[in-house]
């Protein structure tokens, strides 16, 4: 069994981690921290693990983290970043979901997270854990950075026609939209009920964090530089990210007689966790609702020049926790989809 | 037109006030005071606002209250206590929605607040504002204590029985559920969409500050004490409260062909607020929502001793606002409905 | 008074003219009918009307609208086409809330609605009914028909760029997502809570029927032909649209410096229902929940080339009811906002 | 590898006997019928499946079943019991989840589902399938007739102070709400999105079918008759029954000291899907979404006579599907979790 310990498990991402863990084959759980419920059960936070851990949260002082084969971080941006340099040292592998690791260009990093970055050094080294494209660096990997929510389902969507050099690269559009999960397990009154239920709105406009992350992935795919306008939308519901995805074919001869079905349901054949619909579906977000599962549509409308890519995952499983257990899983050697293979709930 | 001043406009319940006054005929705000937003224009903080009023928060020590007739509270308990003395003394009048002037035990209300009560003096004058059990009093009252949400619901639900002496006192349950805006607008991880969606939970079994209300005005209407069981639950909807009420007819002869239909049709027959559905009908809070309508039906399952009704409001509408606005046209002697007139929004 | 019948009822944009009709003081509903209904109260069918009307839904055979001043259709397509001219002929007014008389190529409409056009002779003579585009042409209408949902906030978001030729017309693109009330009121398995609720996805991505009517009006805006690319969502809320429509800059020299924020408060300064939020704002669909107005934000991201433009309104209101009964104002020579005055409801 | 076969797989129960059976170690299942879908995969209908099942749904009549260990009905009411004799002549054991033979009363059986019962030989042989009440019969029946998802929940949340001889018999009250999928996934205006959410409502207050079978069930523990009052609501959200119940205390002596807290931990100690909250918890159903776990907790208010038990569960897992497994665990002596063990999803 690997040992596993989970940093910061108050919040949802966290909840999550131990919700899929609990039904791992090759896992114990046996250290989870957090400063402000230190001594408190978990199953005391969150009532659905009610008989499926004994554990406590623990000071992460404590050194409880020490006798893990790897550490979770389930931390807001700025935590892993002081903290990851000793486990690795101690030869603790480490998955850091949060966005301390992800963006390889540090001052880029620091503009838009507003602060210095505590641990530079270790940037370069981070493997981005999108299995779909790091496949390979992941198994090697001492420290993985998760992608974030948004950045996988867009990077996913439009890989096929990245790699195959189909579309206009300086004209890429991601029309987003999240779950109230998305924003964490924060008091805060724009995330009550009463503010986010019954309404609809795009946020982030000017700029959010995720599209640095996004375009970097996108140009490592592409080998080339691209241009994206991304607009995230906040939905009542409380998981699920749905990205519809626009591009300009390209004018060359090929592109009238190009298969976009195809390409997608070959660039995807041997991937566990993604799904290529049959062609004319739209996915929906409940159709991956708790499962590590990304649903993806290719349209054409009305056979012109623009291509519509409708993606769905669930933001706390494929979007969080739940590739962080693919990750894992590709680490250790393990079956990939171990612990990962409940359907979603649907209704 | 009668100038209006709120105090505390930041909540729910004041911009329940605000939307309501802005087609009253007969009313002007004046003044809207918040100590945190002082100077930003209402329009800014409530979007549905823009175009409605130009007015500004304003500190509550710049005195732009003494020029008002009338001055609502929408504050949280404690605060209007120690602020109404000075109005009354300027022969303002004050309709305070909040719970500080509703208890006339003042050790009871000291108990379930948990701390002093400031200005005891004023409690015994103020009228309880239940124009259906009031309206005589409230006519010349200079306080007025506006009922909270639930005790309206459960007071009007109970009130023909109790008039008509048919049910046993002391076996009563009140089995109520509240939309999530009952609890305000405030900062608070408990209230999160994703905490309260899809899912439904009672809570304050124990005990809930709304029983010593409730048990003081089933006592004024029945003229006896009586016992009551008050069970609370939280809807994840935004607005409504839906009480569903159980009692036991007294086995005298009479209760075999008391009509109950025809008794609750009778009892508010000319309450413009207040309207009994046709036998085997089953009030929804879709029906009242955003409206000061209080919908009831009455039952007697299987023709046995029980008797059940349902009662349904807009929490912060018949629940507070509303019916604060009621109280302040009965005060002023305008039409009672004036500025309440506009159906709910259905669907 | 002037005096309304509705044809077709029993739907939600028929509930919707009644609830905003119940309080517009110029007006009488004298008629309703519906072939399944007749005979029953309205108020027995919607009980948030109760109190608001005696009217019973009557049978179209009836006769009960050759007495009324104008006549509106709430009907699905192909009813309100067989049943207008025999109502013209009366000198009755007619404000069609359906897909009927909206566009003009009658070709184009019998290829989207698949059926054929029961009267093309009044096609060319109908009035679209945007008061914001066609203002004058509606004072002496006789026939108006009112926009779809979805082309109100498109029309109404590109208005401004394309009036002052700022963009490339053969690359637009419309994002917008409906609540569920936008299907109407018909038994059917996709439209249930346990169908829809917590849930999000595309649809109609290879092609919608309001395509052809948004491009018409575009078109008709801009003088010339446009190519949009539209995809509808479908929200898990009960009212609203949300529209997120993105164009190009035209690399004219003078897009460096043109001022879009300027430019959109220019264009719908009068406008008693279009609303420019101010800069760096996102309207929220519920700050127009129940209310006739439009919100409309607009974006440069990065200050790159790309305008994004986000437009909110209710799909009940100004995209169907709200805008039938401004249409009737303007008609009627009455004050555009007369009935239409109350803020939207919020929370 | 048990096989199995299920019936009418195109409901909710259908698709979550699926979705829990696709990871039971130690089930395959064999066959899925449905007339009118014959031919179509599952995971056609329902998208979550995809990847998880090949299975198509077969016509009836094909013989498709006659391969199997066991048969789950999951149509309406009416059809298992004239499918059920030909199944068992072939030695294969049944278990149904409709209503068709949980009452023993086959008079009260017709009264309340208003036709004659096809089957009534069999009713008095099959087992109600309840296993913290019926495990041991349950071990050798060869029909379980699984119960209805309001009777689970009240059956065991009074079943402690039944046993127990604690409380008056002539006086319960059942009050509880629903998730919208226990109406089914049938084409129906009351349940669409537009009707049932942001609204709640009781309904059948006058009589509900599931009110005799709870009532046998309370008669059967208790061990003598009584009298229930139960009013079910209609919830806004997918999954879960909140029950609210209420019991006054015998007037005994012991009744003073009586540990109800210890009396319901006793009572379930050893049910691995009954959890009894640590004293003043209030259960969510949300931390039952999806599991076949039921939370309960016990009050007793101010110390008074009444008790107040509130008990959680997921109407389509411990309420339909999931208890219908954990009856073939204890059936086929599988161990009594085997494929319910996930964690409830939260949030």
């Amino acid at each position: 069994m690997i040992k596993v310990g989970i940093v910061g498990g108050t919040g949802y991402t966290g909840v999550e981690l131990l919700r899929l863990l609990a039904v791992h084959p090759h896992v114990e759980v046996v250290a989870i921290t957090s400063r402000g419920e230190a001594g408190r059960p978990v199953a005391d936070l969150f009532p659905n693990l009610r008989g499926h851990y004994e554990l406590c949260f623990s000071d992460p002082s404590a050194g409880d983290l020490d006798h893990c084969d790897v550490v979770f971080f389930a931390t807001p941006h700025g935590v892993a970043q002081s903290t990851v340099p000793g486990l690795l040292d101690k030869g603790i592998k480490v998955i850091d979901l949060s966005a301390d690791f992800r963006i390889k260009d540090i001052a880029l990093w620091e503009k838009w997270y507003n602060q210095p970055h505590a641990c530079p050094e270790l940037v370069s080294e981070a493997v981005y854990g999108l299995p779909e494209v790091n496949r390979e660096a992941i198994k090697n990997a001492r420290l993985i950075a998760c992608p974030g929510c948004y950045p996988t389902s867009v990077q996913l969507g439009f890989k096929p026609l990245l790699e195959k050099g189909l579309i206009e690269l300086n004209d890429l559009i991601a029309n987003s939209a999240s779950g109230a999960s998305g924003a964490g397990r924060q008091a805060n009154v724009a995330n009550l009920l009463t503010e986010v239920s019954d309404s609809f709105k795009a946020y982030g406009v000017s700029g959010h964090r995720h599209l640095p992350e996004i375009e970097q992935g996108l140009v490592d795919i592409a080998g080339e530089s691209v241009k994206l306008t991304f607009v995230p939308h906040l939905l009542p519901i409380v998981r699920g990210i749905h990205s519809t995805l626009y591009a300009t074919l390209k004018p060359s001869p090929s592109s009238v007689d190009v298969d976009l079905q195809q390409i997608y349901e070959d660039c995807f054949r041997d991937e566990p966790f993604v799904d290529v619909m049959p062609a004319g579906s739209h996915p929906q977000t409940r159709s991956v609702r708790g499962s590590n599962i990304c649903r993806i549509s290719v349209f054409r409308p009305q056979g012109g020049d623009k291509v519509v890519v409708l993606v769905v995952e669930d933001n706390l499983v494929k979007g969080a926790s739940g590739q962080a257990i693919q990750n894992m899983n590709i680490l250790f050697n393990l079956p990939e989809s171990a612990g990962l293979e409940a359907p979603a709930q649907l209704p």
